[in-house]
Protein backbone atom coordinates (compact mmCIF):
# COMPACT_ATOMS: atom_id res chain seq x y z
CA UNK A 1 0.00 0.00 0.00
CA UNK A 2 1.23 3.14 -0.97
CA UNK A 3 1.25 7.01 0.62
CA UNK A 4 -1.71 7.83 -1.62
CA UNK A 5 -3.66 5.39 -0.09
CA UNK A 6 -5.79 5.27 3.19
CA UNK A 7 -6.53 2.00 5.08
CA UNK A 8 -10.15 2.58 4.91
CA UNK A 9 -10.67 2.39 1.48
CA UNK A 10 -14.15 3.83 0.20
CA UNK A 11 -16.39 2.79 -2.83
CA UNK A 12 -18.71 5.52 -4.25
CA UNK A 13 -21.58 4.42 -6.96
CA UNK A 14 -22.27 7.19 -8.91
CA UNK A 15 -24.90 7.88 -11.13
CA UNK A 16 -23.24 9.68 -14.61
CA UNK A 17 -26.25 10.71 -16.21
CA UNK A 18 -26.96 10.33 -20.13
CA UNK A 19 -23.47 10.84 -20.67
CA UNK A 20 -23.26 14.81 -21.18
CA UNK A 21 -20.22 16.08 -19.12
CA UNK A 22 -22.93 19.41 -17.94
CA UNK A 23 -25.08 17.37 -16.61
CA UNK A 24 -22.87 15.32 -13.82
CA UNK A 25 -23.81 16.35 -10.39
CA UNK A 26 -21.58 18.64 -8.31
CA UNK A 27 -20.98 15.68 -6.16
CA UNK A 28 -20.28 13.21 -8.63
CA UNK A 29 -17.74 15.28 -10.23
CA UNK A 30 -16.40 15.92 -6.53
CA UNK A 31 -15.90 12.50 -5.93
CA UNK A 32 -14.18 11.80 -9.73
CA UNK A 33 -11.57 14.47 -8.43
CA UNK A 34 -10.62 12.54 -5.52
CA UNK A 35 -10.77 8.91 -7.04
CA UNK A 36 -7.80 6.53 -7.13
CA UNK A 37 -9.72 3.98 -9.11
CA UNK A 38 -12.12 4.24 -11.66
CA UNK A 39 -14.40 1.34 -12.21
CA UNK A 40 -16.45 2.15 -15.05
CA UNK A 41 -18.99 0.74 -17.55
CA UNK A 42 -19.15 2.38 -21.26
CA UNK A 43 -17.63 4.82 -22.86
CA UNK A 44 -16.89 7.88 -20.33
CA UNK A 45 -16.53 11.05 -22.21
CA UNK A 46 -13.05 12.62 -22.75
CA UNK A 47 -13.63 15.51 -20.45
CA UNK A 48 -14.92 13.84 -17.55
CA UNK A 49 -11.53 11.84 -17.23
CA UNK A 50 -9.70 15.20 -17.35
CA UNK A 51 -11.28 15.63 -13.79
CA UNK A 52 -9.73 12.50 -12.49
CA UNK A 53 -6.10 12.92 -9.89
CA UNK A 54 -3.73 12.03 -13.23
CA UNK A 55 -2.42 8.71 -10.80
CA UNK A 56 -5.79 7.30 -10.98
CA UNK A 57 -6.31 3.74 -12.79
CA UNK A 58 -9.50 4.09 -15.10
CA UNK A 59 -11.10 -0.07 -15.70
CA UNK A 60 -13.09 -0.61 -17.88
CA UNK A 61 -15.59 -2.87 -17.38
CA UNK A 62 -18.08 -2.64 -20.01
CA UNK A 63 -18.25 -3.87 -23.55
CA UNK A 64 -15.35 -3.13 -25.35
CA UNK A 65 -14.48 -3.98 -29.54
CA UNK A 66 -16.76 -6.87 -29.29
CA UNK A 67 -15.82 -8.08 -26.17
CA UNK A 68 -18.61 -9.48 -23.61
CA UNK A 69 -19.04 -7.01 -20.37
CA UNK A 70 -17.54 -7.91 -16.96
CA UNK A 71 -19.81 -10.36 -15.47
CA UNK A 72 -21.55 -9.04 -12.50
CA UNK A 73 -20.36 -11.40 -9.75
CA UNK A 74 -16.72 -10.10 -10.79
CA UNK A 75 -17.57 -6.61 -10.48
CA UNK A 76 -18.64 -7.14 -6.97
CA UNK A 77 -15.68 -8.64 -6.12
CA UNK A 78 -13.70 -6.23 -7.67
CA UNK A 79 -14.67 -3.31 -6.17
CA UNK A 80 -14.70 -5.34 -2.67
CA UNK A 81 -11.03 -6.05 -3.34
CA UNK A 82 -10.20 -2.45 -4.19
CA UNK A 83 -11.95 -1.25 -1.41
CA UNK A 84 -9.89 -3.81 0.68
CA UNK A 85 -7.05 -2.56 -0.40
CA UNK A 86 -7.90 1.07 1.41
CA UNK A 87 -8.80 3.07 -2.26
CA UNK A 88 -11.03 5.72 -3.13
CA UNK A 89 -13.09 3.87 -5.87
CA UNK A 90 -15.55 5.61 -8.24
CA UNK A 91 -17.53 2.87 -9.72
CA UNK A 92 -19.71 4.90 -12.47
CA UNK A 93 -22.90 4.11 -14.16
CA UNK A 94 -25.10 5.25 -16.62
CA UNK A 95 -27.93 7.01 -15.56
CA UNK A 96 -29.33 6.50 -12.26
CA UNK A 97 -27.86 3.80 -10.49
CA UNK A 98 -31.35 2.54 -9.43
CA UNK A 99 -32.65 2.76 -12.48
CA UNK A 100 -32.21 -0.38 -14.13
CA UNK A 101 -28.57 -0.52 -12.55
CA UNK A 102 -27.89 -4.18 -11.33
CA UNK A 103 -26.69 -1.27 -8.23
CA UNK A 104 -28.20 -3.54 -5.82
CA UNK A 105 -25.54 -6.22 -6.09
CA UNK A 106 -22.43 -3.99 -5.80
CA UNK A 107 -24.15 -2.61 -2.37
CA UNK A 108 -24.93 -6.25 -0.77
CA UNK A 109 -21.18 -7.22 -2.27
CA UNK A 110 -19.99 -4.29 -0.37
CA UNK A 111 -21.80 -4.65 3.04
CA UNK A 112 -21.39 -7.92 3.14
CA UNK A 113 -17.40 -7.64 3.20
CA UNK A 114 -17.90 -4.59 5.76
CA UNK A 115 -17.05 -1.83 2.73
CA UNK A 116 -17.57 1.55 3.44
CA UNK A 117 -19.74 2.88 0.22
CA UNK A 118 -22.10 5.55 -1.07
CA UNK A 119 -24.52 5.80 -3.20
CA UNK A 120 -24.97 9.27 -5.68
CA UNK A 121 -27.55 9.50 -7.31
CA UNK A 122 -27.55 10.63 -11.49
CA UNK A 123 -29.90 12.09 -14.19
CA UNK A 124 -31.74 9.12 -15.53
CA UNK A 125 -32.21 9.09 -19.65
CA UNK A 126 -36.29 7.91 -18.56
CA UNK A 127 -36.49 11.55 -17.58
CA UNK A 128 -33.95 13.10 -19.76
CA UNK A 129 -34.35 11.91 -23.01
CA UNK A 130 -37.84 13.34 -23.48
CA UNK A 131 -36.86 16.54 -21.47
CA UNK A 132 -34.16 17.26 -24.21
CA UNK A 133 -36.70 16.30 -26.78
CA UNK A 134 -38.83 18.98 -25.78
CA UNK A 135 -42.20 16.12 -24.49
CA UNK A 136 -43.29 16.79 -20.79
CA UNK A 137 -43.80 13.34 -18.92
CA UNK A 138 -46.59 14.89 -17.17
CA UNK A 139 -49.04 17.63 -18.59
CA UNK A 140 -52.34 18.90 -16.57
CA UNK A 141 -54.28 17.90 -19.12
CA UNK A 142 -52.48 15.45 -21.17
CA UNK A 143 -50.94 13.26 -17.92
CA UNK A 144 -51.40 12.93 -14.79
CA UNK A 145 -48.42 10.76 -14.61
CA UNK A 146 -46.24 7.88 -16.00
CA UNK A 147 -44.83 4.82 -16.07
CA UNK A 148 -40.87 3.78 -16.42
CA UNK A 149 -40.22 -0.31 -17.97
CA UNK A 150 -37.24 -2.23 -19.84
CA UNK A 151 -38.16 -3.95 -22.79
CA UNK A 152 -35.12 -6.15 -22.73
CA UNK A 153 -37.94 -8.73 -21.97
CA UNK A 154 -41.61 -7.14 -23.30
CA UNK A 155 -42.82 -10.73 -22.37
CA UNK A 156 -42.04 -9.76 -18.55
CA UNK A 157 -44.43 -7.14 -18.80
CA UNK A 158 -48.54 -6.23 -17.48
CA UNK A 159 -49.08 -4.48 -20.75
CA UNK A 160 -53.44 -4.32 -19.86
CA UNK A 161 -51.70 -2.03 -16.98
CA UNK A 162 -48.72 -0.25 -19.15
CA UNK A 163 -51.82 0.68 -22.03
CA UNK A 164 -53.48 2.60 -19.28
CA UNK A 165 -51.22 4.68 -18.43
CA UNK A 166 -51.17 7.82 -19.58
CA UNK A 167 -47.55 8.12 -20.66
CA UNK A 168 -45.04 5.39 -21.09
CA UNK A 169 -41.10 5.18 -20.90
CA UNK A 170 -39.48 2.23 -22.30
CA UNK A 171 -35.83 1.61 -21.92
CA UNK A 172 -33.72 -0.92 -24.24
CA UNK A 173 -36.84 -0.99 -26.12
CA UNK A 174 -35.23 -0.48 -30.00
CA UNK A 175 -35.12 -4.17 -30.99
CA UNK A 176 -38.68 -5.05 -29.52
CA UNK A 177 -40.39 -2.19 -31.04
CA UNK A 178 -42.65 -3.81 -32.69
CA UNK A 179 -43.76 -6.10 -30.44
CA UNK A 180 -44.33 -2.69 -27.39
CA UNK A 181 -46.55 -1.36 -30.36
CA UNK A 182 -49.01 -4.33 -30.95
CA UNK A 183 -49.04 -5.34 -27.37
CA UNK A 184 -50.29 -1.36 -26.73
CA UNK A 185 -52.54 -1.68 -29.31
CA UNK A 186 -54.26 -5.37 -28.45
CA UNK A 187 -54.65 -4.42 -25.24
CA UNK A 188 -56.50 -0.97 -25.92
CA UNK A 189 -53.78 2.08 -26.57
CA UNK A 190 -55.40 3.46 -29.78
CA UNK A 191 -53.05 3.22 -32.64
CA UNK A 192 -52.57 6.51 -33.27
CA UNK A 193 -51.51 7.39 -30.26
CA UNK A 194 -48.02 9.67 -30.53
CA UNK A 195 -44.71 7.96 -29.79
CA UNK A 196 -41.11 9.27 -30.04
CA UNK A 197 -38.17 7.63 -30.02
CA UNK A 198 -34.92 9.46 -28.67
CA UNK A 199 -31.43 8.36 -29.20
CA UNK A 200 -28.31 9.08 -27.94
CA UNK A 201 -29.90 11.44 -25.44
CA UNK A 202 -27.70 14.69 -24.31
CA UNK A 203 -25.21 13.64 -27.21
CA UNK A 204 -24.29 15.59 -30.48
CA UNK A 205 -25.32 12.99 -32.48
CA UNK A 206 -28.72 13.08 -30.46
CA UNK A 207 -31.87 11.86 -32.70
CA UNK A 208 -35.59 11.62 -32.23
CA UNK A 209 -37.86 10.36 -34.64
CA UNK A 210 -42.25 10.81 -33.74
CA UNK A 211 -44.76 8.37 -35.25
CA UNK A 212 -47.98 6.70 -33.91
CA UNK A 213 -47.97 3.16 -32.69
CA UNK A 214 -48.97 2.56 -35.95
CA UNK A 215 -46.44 3.98 -37.81
CA UNK A 216 -43.15 4.30 -35.78
CA UNK A 217 -42.20 0.95 -36.71
CA UNK A 218 -41.97 1.69 -40.48
CA UNK A 219 -40.65 5.21 -39.70
CA UNK A 220 -37.28 3.84 -37.94
CA UNK A 221 -36.87 0.87 -40.16
CA UNK A 222 -33.24 -0.61 -40.54
CA UNK A 223 -31.81 2.16 -37.80
CA UNK A 224 -30.19 1.08 -35.15
CA UNK A 225 -32.25 2.70 -32.13
CA UNK A 226 -29.55 1.97 -29.44
CA UNK A 227 -29.54 3.77 -27.12
CA UNK A 228 -33.25 4.63 -27.26
CA UNK A 229 -35.77 5.93 -25.19
CA UNK A 230 -39.03 5.24 -26.49
CA UNK A 231 -42.13 7.48 -24.99
CA UNK A 232 -45.90 6.28 -25.76
CA UNK A 233 -48.51 8.96 -24.93
CA UNK A 234 -50.45 12.37 -25.66
CA UNK A 235 -47.36 14.58 -24.41
CA UNK A 236 -45.17 13.34 -27.51
CA UNK A 237 -47.79 15.82 -29.41
CA UNK A 238 -47.04 18.78 -27.56
CA UNK A 239 -43.15 18.77 -28.76
CA UNK A 240 -44.03 20.82 -31.45
CA UNK A 241 -44.96 23.82 -29.25
CA UNK A 242 -41.95 23.11 -26.82
CA UNK A 243 -39.28 21.87 -28.32
CA UNK A 244 -36.52 24.85 -28.57
CA UNK A 245 -34.74 23.94 -31.63
CA UNK B 1 -30.73 49.52 -20.66
CA UNK B 2 -26.79 49.19 -18.80
CA UNK B 3 -23.83 47.91 -20.33
CA UNK B 4 -24.15 44.16 -18.51
CA UNK B 5 -27.11 43.65 -20.06
CA UNK B 6 -27.55 42.01 -23.76
CA UNK B 7 -30.40 43.32 -26.60
CA UNK B 8 -30.63 39.73 -26.60
CA UNK B 9 -32.18 38.39 -23.51
CA UNK B 10 -32.35 34.39 -22.68
CA UNK B 11 -34.18 32.42 -20.12
CA UNK B 12 -32.77 29.46 -18.85
CA UNK B 13 -35.67 26.91 -17.09
CA UNK B 14 -33.46 25.01 -14.64
CA UNK B 15 -34.06 22.15 -12.73
CA UNK B 16 -32.64 22.41 -9.25
CA UNK B 17 -33.07 19.16 -8.38
CA UNK B 18 -34.05 18.72 -4.79
CA UNK B 19 -32.55 21.30 -2.98
CA UNK B 20 -28.80 20.21 -2.26
CA UNK B 21 -26.47 22.39 -3.42
CA UNK B 22 -24.42 19.42 -4.22
CA UNK B 23 -27.19 17.42 -6.26
CA UNK B 24 -27.27 20.46 -9.12
CA UNK B 25 -26.00 19.91 -12.61
CA UNK B 26 -22.49 21.46 -13.67
CA UNK B 27 -24.74 23.07 -16.30
CA UNK B 28 -27.49 24.44 -13.77
CA UNK B 29 -24.64 26.04 -11.23
CA UNK B 30 -22.86 27.53 -15.08
CA UNK B 31 -25.83 29.36 -15.62
CA UNK B 32 -26.48 30.64 -12.62
CA UNK B 33 -22.92 32.13 -12.24
CA UNK B 34 -23.91 34.09 -15.37
CA UNK B 35 -27.78 35.09 -14.23
CA UNK B 36 -28.93 38.50 -14.30
CA UNK B 37 -31.79 37.49 -12.66
CA UNK B 38 -33.19 34.76 -10.85
CA UNK B 39 -36.85 33.84 -10.88
CA UNK B 40 -37.31 30.97 -7.87
CA UNK B 41 -40.15 29.48 -6.38
CA UNK B 42 -39.78 28.10 -2.83
CA UNK B 43 -35.79 28.36 -0.42
CA UNK B 44 -32.92 28.47 -2.27
CA UNK B 45 -30.43 27.43 -0.12
CA UNK B 46 -27.32 30.21 0.56
CA UNK B 47 -24.61 28.17 -1.00
CA UNK B 48 -26.84 28.10 -4.45
CA UNK B 49 -27.30 32.52 -3.70
CA UNK B 50 -23.35 32.37 -3.36
CA UNK B 51 -22.96 31.19 -6.90
CA UNK B 52 -25.02 34.16 -8.36
CA UNK B 53 -22.89 37.57 -9.37
CA UNK B 54 -23.20 40.21 -7.23
CA UNK B 55 -25.30 42.08 -9.34
CA UNK B 56 -27.85 39.31 -9.95
CA UNK B 57 -31.23 40.17 -9.05
CA UNK B 58 -33.58 37.44 -7.48
CA UNK B 59 -37.43 37.10 -7.51
CA UNK B 60 -39.03 35.12 -5.26
CA UNK B 61 -42.52 34.13 -6.86
CA UNK B 62 -42.96 31.58 -4.55
CA UNK B 63 -44.98 31.11 -1.01
CA UNK B 64 -43.62 33.71 1.10
CA UNK B 65 -44.74 33.68 4.85
CA UNK B 66 -48.51 32.62 4.34
CA UNK B 67 -48.88 34.71 1.18
CA UNK B 68 -49.80 32.71 -1.58
CA UNK B 69 -47.69 32.18 -5.00
CA UNK B 70 -47.95 34.58 -7.83
CA UNK B 71 -50.49 33.28 -10.62
CA UNK B 72 -49.06 31.18 -13.17
CA UNK B 73 -49.68 33.80 -15.65
CA UNK B 74 -48.14 36.12 -13.61
CA UNK B 75 -44.85 34.14 -13.84
CA UNK B 76 -45.30 33.64 -17.33
CA UNK B 77 -45.53 37.65 -18.35
CA UNK B 78 -42.73 38.58 -15.99
CA UNK B 79 -39.83 35.48 -17.73
CA UNK B 80 -41.17 37.32 -21.30
CA UNK B 81 -40.61 41.10 -19.98
CA UNK B 82 -37.63 40.41 -18.50
CA UNK B 83 -36.36 38.60 -21.25
CA UNK B 84 -37.54 41.58 -23.51
CA UNK B 85 -35.27 43.82 -21.60
CA UNK B 86 -32.51 41.84 -22.83
CA UNK B 87 -31.66 39.90 -19.50
CA UNK B 88 -30.02 36.74 -19.21
CA UNK B 89 -33.06 35.19 -16.49
CA UNK B 90 -32.23 32.12 -14.62
CA UNK B 91 -36.18 30.03 -13.95
CA UNK B 92 -35.28 27.80 -10.92
CA UNK B 93 -37.81 24.84 -10.42
CA UNK B 94 -37.69 22.60 -8.03
CA UNK B 95 -37.05 18.81 -8.99
CA UNK B 96 -36.85 18.53 -12.95
CA UNK B 97 -38.97 21.08 -14.75
CA UNK B 98 -40.72 18.26 -16.93
CA UNK B 99 -42.28 16.61 -14.11
CA UNK B 100 -45.13 18.24 -12.55
CA UNK B 101 -43.46 21.67 -12.88
CA UNK B 102 -45.92 23.56 -15.26
CA UNK B 103 -42.74 24.55 -17.35
CA UNK B 104 -44.93 24.31 -20.54
CA UNK B 105 -47.05 26.99 -19.76
CA UNK B 106 -43.77 29.06 -19.00
CA UNK B 107 -42.10 27.77 -22.52
CA UNK B 108 -45.73 28.85 -24.43
CA UNK B 109 -44.99 32.00 -23.65
CA UNK B 110 -41.74 32.59 -24.37
CA UNK B 111 -42.37 31.35 -27.76
CA UNK B 112 -45.08 33.03 -28.38
CA UNK B 113 -43.09 35.96 -27.68
CA UNK B 114 -40.29 34.76 -29.36
CA UNK B 115 -37.91 34.95 -26.98
CA UNK B 116 -35.04 32.41 -26.09
CA UNK B 117 -34.76 29.88 -24.18
CA UNK B 118 -33.18 26.77 -22.65
CA UNK B 119 -34.80 23.72 -20.77
CA UNK B 120 -32.27 22.38 -18.14
CA UNK B 121 -33.14 19.01 -16.58
CA UNK B 122 -32.70 18.51 -12.90
CA UNK B 123 -32.75 15.46 -10.45
CA UNK B 124 -36.42 14.86 -10.09
CA UNK B 125 -37.44 13.72 -6.48
CA UNK B 126 -39.50 11.16 -7.82
CA UNK B 127 -36.32 9.37 -8.49
CA UNK B 128 -33.78 10.93 -5.48
CA UNK B 129 -36.01 10.59 -2.70
CA UNK B 130 -36.30 6.35 -3.26
CA UNK B 131 -32.86 6.33 -3.51
CA UNK B 132 -31.30 8.53 -1.00
CA UNK B 133 -33.76 6.27 1.31
CA UNK B 134 -32.16 2.96 -0.13
CA UNK B 135 -35.03 1.97 -2.48
CA UNK B 136 -33.87 0.61 -5.81
CA UNK B 137 -37.47 2.01 -7.59
CA UNK B 138 -36.12 -1.34 -10.20
CA UNK B 139 -35.16 -4.61 -9.53
CA UNK B 140 -34.46 -8.22 -11.86
CA UNK B 141 -36.94 -10.31 -9.19
CA UNK B 142 -39.35 -7.62 -7.96
CA UNK B 143 -39.89 -4.62 -10.17
CA UNK B 144 -40.00 -4.41 -13.90
CA UNK B 145 -40.62 -0.85 -13.58
CA UNK B 146 -42.25 1.99 -11.88
CA UNK B 147 -45.06 5.11 -12.29
CA UNK B 148 -44.82 7.91 -11.17
CA UNK B 149 -48.20 9.92 -10.27
CA UNK B 150 -48.70 13.37 -8.01
CA UNK B 151 -51.68 12.57 -5.84
CA UNK B 152 -52.63 16.09 -6.03
CA UNK B 153 -56.24 14.87 -7.10
CA UNK B 154 -56.40 11.60 -6.33
CA UNK B 155 -60.11 10.83 -7.78
CA UNK B 156 -58.47 11.57 -11.36
CA UNK B 157 -56.11 8.45 -11.15
CA UNK B 158 -56.51 5.15 -12.97
CA UNK B 159 -56.08 3.37 -9.39
CA UNK B 160 -56.81 -0.04 -11.58
CA UNK B 161 -53.98 0.57 -13.30
CA UNK B 162 -51.59 1.74 -10.41
CA UNK B 163 -52.63 -0.99 -8.50
CA UNK B 164 -51.16 -3.39 -10.72
CA UNK B 165 -47.60 -1.42 -11.30
CA UNK B 166 -45.16 -3.56 -9.22
CA UNK B 167 -43.66 0.18 -8.02
CA UNK B 168 -45.76 3.28 -7.47
CA UNK B 169 -44.10 6.75 -6.63
CA UNK B 170 -46.33 9.11 -5.34
CA UNK B 171 -45.88 13.01 -5.20
CA UNK B 172 -48.25 15.45 -3.34
CA UNK B 173 -49.54 12.46 -1.95
CA UNK B 174 -49.29 13.47 2.04
CA UNK B 175 -52.69 14.32 3.17
CA UNK B 176 -54.23 11.74 0.74
CA UNK B 177 -52.29 9.11 2.33
CA UNK B 178 -55.45 7.28 3.62
CA UNK B 179 -57.24 7.45 0.26
CA UNK B 180 -54.14 6.65 -1.48
CA UNK B 181 -53.80 3.05 0.32
CA UNK B 182 -57.17 2.42 0.69
CA UNK B 183 -57.91 2.94 -3.41
CA UNK B 184 -54.48 0.20 -4.01
CA UNK B 185 -55.57 -2.29 -1.35
CA UNK B 186 -59.55 -2.07 -2.92
CA UNK B 187 -57.87 -2.46 -6.17
CA UNK B 188 -55.90 -5.66 -5.57
CA UNK B 189 -53.02 -4.26 -3.64
CA UNK B 190 -51.88 -6.48 -0.82
CA UNK B 191 -52.40 -4.86 2.43
CA UNK B 192 -49.30 -6.10 3.33
CA UNK B 193 -47.04 -4.51 0.16
CA UNK B 194 -44.03 -2.18 2.03
CA UNK B 195 -44.52 1.70 2.00
CA UNK B 196 -42.23 3.99 2.75
CA UNK B 197 -42.67 8.17 3.26
CA UNK B 198 -39.89 10.33 2.52
CA UNK B 199 -39.81 14.35 3.73
CA UNK B 200 -37.08 16.81 3.14
CA UNK B 201 -35.12 14.08 0.68
CA UNK B 202 -31.54 15.45 -0.13
CA UNK B 203 -31.93 18.04 2.73
CA UNK B 204 -29.73 17.67 6.25
CA UNK B 205 -33.25 16.81 7.94
CA UNK B 206 -34.81 14.05 5.35
CA UNK B 207 -36.33 11.75 7.37
CA UNK B 208 -38.32 7.90 6.16
CA UNK B 209 -40.62 6.49 7.74
CA UNK B 210 -41.28 2.30 7.06
CA UNK B 211 -44.88 0.16 6.89
CA UNK B 212 -47.50 -1.36 4.79
CA UNK B 213 -50.80 -0.11 2.64
CA UNK B 214 -52.30 -1.47 6.10
CA UNK B 215 -50.47 0.35 8.70
CA UNK B 216 -48.64 3.04 7.29
CA UNK B 217 -51.21 5.77 7.74
CA UNK B 218 -51.23 5.36 11.49
CA UNK B 219 -47.38 5.41 11.78
CA UNK B 220 -47.37 8.62 10.10
CA UNK B 221 -50.59 10.13 11.73
CA UNK B 222 -50.41 13.75 13.20
CA UNK B 223 -47.20 14.42 10.98
CA UNK B 224 -46.92 17.04 8.14
CA UNK B 225 -45.78 15.03 5.16
CA UNK B 226 -44.85 17.51 3.16
CA UNK B 227 -42.59 17.83 1.04
CA UNK B 228 -42.71 13.89 0.78
CA UNK B 229 -42.31 11.21 -1.84
CA UNK B 230 -44.50 7.77 -1.38
CA UNK B 231 -42.82 4.60 -2.68
CA UNK B 232 -44.93 1.66 -2.62
CA UNK B 233 -43.95 -1.87 -3.37
CA UNK B 234 -41.73 -4.61 -2.29
CA UNK B 235 -38.53 -2.84 -3.78
CA UNK B 236 -39.36 -0.82 -0.19
CA UNK B 237 -37.86 -3.96 1.40
CA UNK B 238 -34.95 -3.86 0.14
CA UNK B 239 -33.80 -1.35 1.75
CA UNK B 240 -32.83 -2.95 4.98
CA UNK B 241 -29.90 -4.68 3.21
CA UNK B 242 -29.10 -1.32 0.74
CA UNK B 243 -29.29 1.58 3.04
CA UNK B 244 -25.66 2.50 4.37
CA UNK B 245 -26.83 4.57 7.26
Amino acid sequence: MDSTTSPQGRVYLVGAGPGAPELFTLQAQAVLRQAQVLVHDALVAPEVLTWLPPDCEPINVGKRGGQPSTPQRDIDRLLVSLCRQGRVVVRLKSGDPFIFGRTSSEIQALKQAGCAYELLPGLSSALVAPLLAGIPLTDGALSSGFAVVTAHNPDLLDWPALARMPTLVILMGGRALGEICRQLIDHGKRPDTPVAIVRWASRPEQQTWTGTLLTIERTTQGLTLSPAVIIVGEVVGLRQYLFSQ
